[in-house]
């Protein structure tokens, strides 16, 4: 039997307008990490992390430059050598705020209105490392940790944690452990906790179509000169079949083949066809045939246009023909895709399909591999039964199509499972303007967390 | 025989600093003409046009007002009733000078260097307007006008004049005339004098693509959701076939044939397919099979993407499945194509052919017809006269692929034709970055207007 976890319970609902507090601070530090002018925001959120570790009594405090943004690190190992290590594993970093205009709030001035906070990182995951270090802070207030922890909080997680790799391969022993937590997932629905067994890969790339090498007026030369932005259209439409399947040359060849067990189990899930229409607000659904939309976006690879810029966008008519074209693409990959064979597999669509009229380059900007670990071991038993005690409904199992490096990185360099977890909403908007939390399910977290932690530790 | 010009000529070699400096007077205002916030410089731009017909000693004066951008007006009727009345035509608006970080000087600071002077206007058609204005000042100065001579100058014409239609209806009497003189044509090499009998007409949209109602995250939604940038790119994909030719249904109905004599003209033109590569820096030619690059120009008309945005597109990578995705399109026309009649074929195409996962919409943003006009009336000859005397080489006759709507509309409600001349070359990068003037063309063009004006004078 788990020690009670009551008193610990009771510190965090004592707390709770603390607890909300640091997050709203959080949430203030605007710590975008794919821009360069925030640069300083970056550096003040690790250093924020890094002085909450010290609040909760952590040891060995580090804020550990990598090539590109810093990663906090932190741990108390006075449960001994006997006992399990914990890693927690999280990002400070945000996506970028824009498009600006949209956000109906400031996104970096925290909002509460009704039972959402707003802003941005709010949900993603600002609120999910709050959870963690308020769980924790809770069972340390209240008696002592069953369990070594470590904390690794790292600055890149957004713009595809291109440096998190190294970092872990040249840090294996500091962050060897027996177990991590990821509280980078979502949960379906307030009132359904979930446990995340599968992300997806992801391979990013920026397209660039060069044609004339300089702007021409389409007039004077209109007509006899392939516009590069047509080509880059032309290109993109290639790239799905009419069955929305995607045609790079072997993109399929490593894909895991959907069983009839999980599909089964993924039938199960309450994510219907309406839920993603009322979710997105799309006039009507899409994707491979022969799919479901959670198969599509569970077990399935994309491929996505993020980005379209050529030419005159601003208001009223330029009649230019434009000398560039550029796309941001990119793929969702599940097991067992690698992204350096699907850059192999653009890169050949490309040398195939793209006309002799124009040149073409093509930037790598992220990958990562998918994910898959498995629902059996005995940390995700603890995780479901700690859901279990409060929400008072056993957890739904998914595979996530979200991308979260880490995972697999752990996996293969540190040879550890991630236990996949946080709660997100899909309706949270993340990535988008407006982004929020939902507070009685950030408190819930807290409150299974707290539990998780004593039954894990018992 | 006519008048010798000597005199005039004689003022003209003198005073070509003077010219010079007039003409960068007029660039260094950034009459731009699309955007909002250069009101205040076209309201400058107009006035100073007004003055310098002041200077002139034109009468009836006026910076008249429409619902766009004013129209200048001055006149010299002092030749009377019995001799002929030309009305000469310019636009003081000019072309956006983005992107700015394209250019290698200011582009409202004009700049001279080796034969050139570079900045935005300077050849579209500011250089054009002083050539006009400096010519007749010429004659003026050493003696008299041989006829009637009106201005006209537009600000609206680099966003398609949607206001001189009606401008040119209600001023009918004022601006009823023998001959319009249009100088916003170019010619084809410095050595080689042009006069164009036909111009392309335009129709230009911007085509709104929305899916979901929200920028969504890719990961957690792609694979489901029809991605609104992908559909914009399969509908423009779509709009040319695998010979060049554009789908939108009945687009070719009203395209007149080219006729084999008409094609043997065309074939005498210097510009072959070595000139249009050497002025694009294309890596190779493109456009619809069956057709010369000179004729994909001269006598077919196009569908041109002239900007694309949609998502992200900034330095970096950011997940995004982006909600809406734009693009402008235009198409030059050929006679007898309708701009009205093209708009309803780019709609019918995207009922056709726009999927029921997203909704769309369709702005147009300028119309206007294609021209021809006779090339052996008097005025036409009087130019080519002027033109041999000038460079000692007889003119070609082409049909420019640009348009001016204006041409078009004094046709059909003055019933008068134009004669298109013009000094600007094809490398002037005309709505392009670096835009610029060759100076010795320049002060030819001068030269010829003192000429032609004496010898229609005669």
């Amino acid at each position: 039997m788990p020690k009670s976890p009551n008193e610990a319970l009771d510190y965090a609902q004592q707390n709770k307008n603390e607890f909300l507090e640091e997050l709203k601070k959080f949430v203030r530090i605007p710590s975008v990490s794919t821009d360069p002018d925030h640069k300083p925001d970056i550096q003040k959120a690790a250093n924020w992390v890094a002085e909450r570790l010290d609040g909760l009594g952590m040891q060995n405090i580090s804020v550990l430059p990598t090539a590109g943004h810093p990663v906090v690190y932190g741990e108390s190992l006075a449960a001994g050598k006997h006992k399990p290590t914990v890693l927690i594993y999280g990002h400070y970093d945000v996506q970028p705020a824009d498009p600006l205009e949209l956000w109906l709030t400031p996104p970096f001035e925290p909002t509460q209105k009704g039972e959402n906070l707003y802003g941005r990182g709010a949900s993603d995951m600002k609120g999910q490392i709050i959870v963690s270090l308020k769980s924790i802070e809770s069972i340390l207030q209240t008696g002592k940790l069953p369990f070594n922890i470590k904390f690794i909080i790292e600055g890149e997680e957004e713009i595809g944690s291109p440096n998190l790799e190294k970092f872990i391969t040249d840090n294996s022993d500091l962050l060897s452990c027996d177990i991590v937590i990821n509280p980078d997932g979502g949960i379906i629905a307030p009132d359904t906790p979930s446990i995340t067994y599968g992300l997806r890969g992801l391979a990013y790339f920026e397209l660039r179509i060069s044609g004339p090498d300089h702007d021409l007026h389409s007039g004077i030369f209109g007509g006899a000169i392939h516009n590069p932005a047509q080509v880059l259209c032309e290109l993109i439409a290639g790239m799905h079949d009419e069955n929305g399947r995607i045609t790079l040359p072997g993109y399929y060849d490593d894909v895991r083949s959907l069983e009839d067990e999980e599909r089964h189990e993924i039938a199960r899930l309450p994510t219907d066809e309406e839920f993603f229409k009322l979710q997105t607000g799309a006039p009507a659904l899409y994707g491979e045939k022969g799919y479901s939309s959670s198969e599509r976006i569970g077990v399935r690879p994309t491929l996505e246009v993020n980005g379209l810029l050529s030419g005159f966008t601003g208001e009223g008519s330029k009649t230019v023909l434009p000398c560039t074209a550029m796309a941001k693409l990119s793929m969702r990959l599940v097991p067992d895709q690698d992204p350096s064979k699907v850059h192999q597999q653009l890169t050949a669509y490309l040398d195939k399909n793209a006309p002799a009229t124009v040149t073409w380059d093509l930037i790598p900007l992220a990958g990562a591999f998918a994910s898959i670990t498995d629902r059996n071991m005995p940390a995700v038993n603890a995780l479901a039964q700690a859901f279990q005690d409060t929400w008072g409904t056993k957890p739904v199992y998914k595979r996530e199509g979200g991308t979260v490096p880490v995972v697999a990185q752990m996996q293969s360099i540190l040879k550890v499972d991630s236990v996949l977890t946080g709660f997100g909403l899909p309706d949270d908007n993340l990535h988008a303007p407006n982004e929020k939390i939902h507070l009685p399910t950030f408190y819930k977290g807290i409150e299974s967390f707290i539990r998780f932690f004593t039954i894990l530790g018992d």
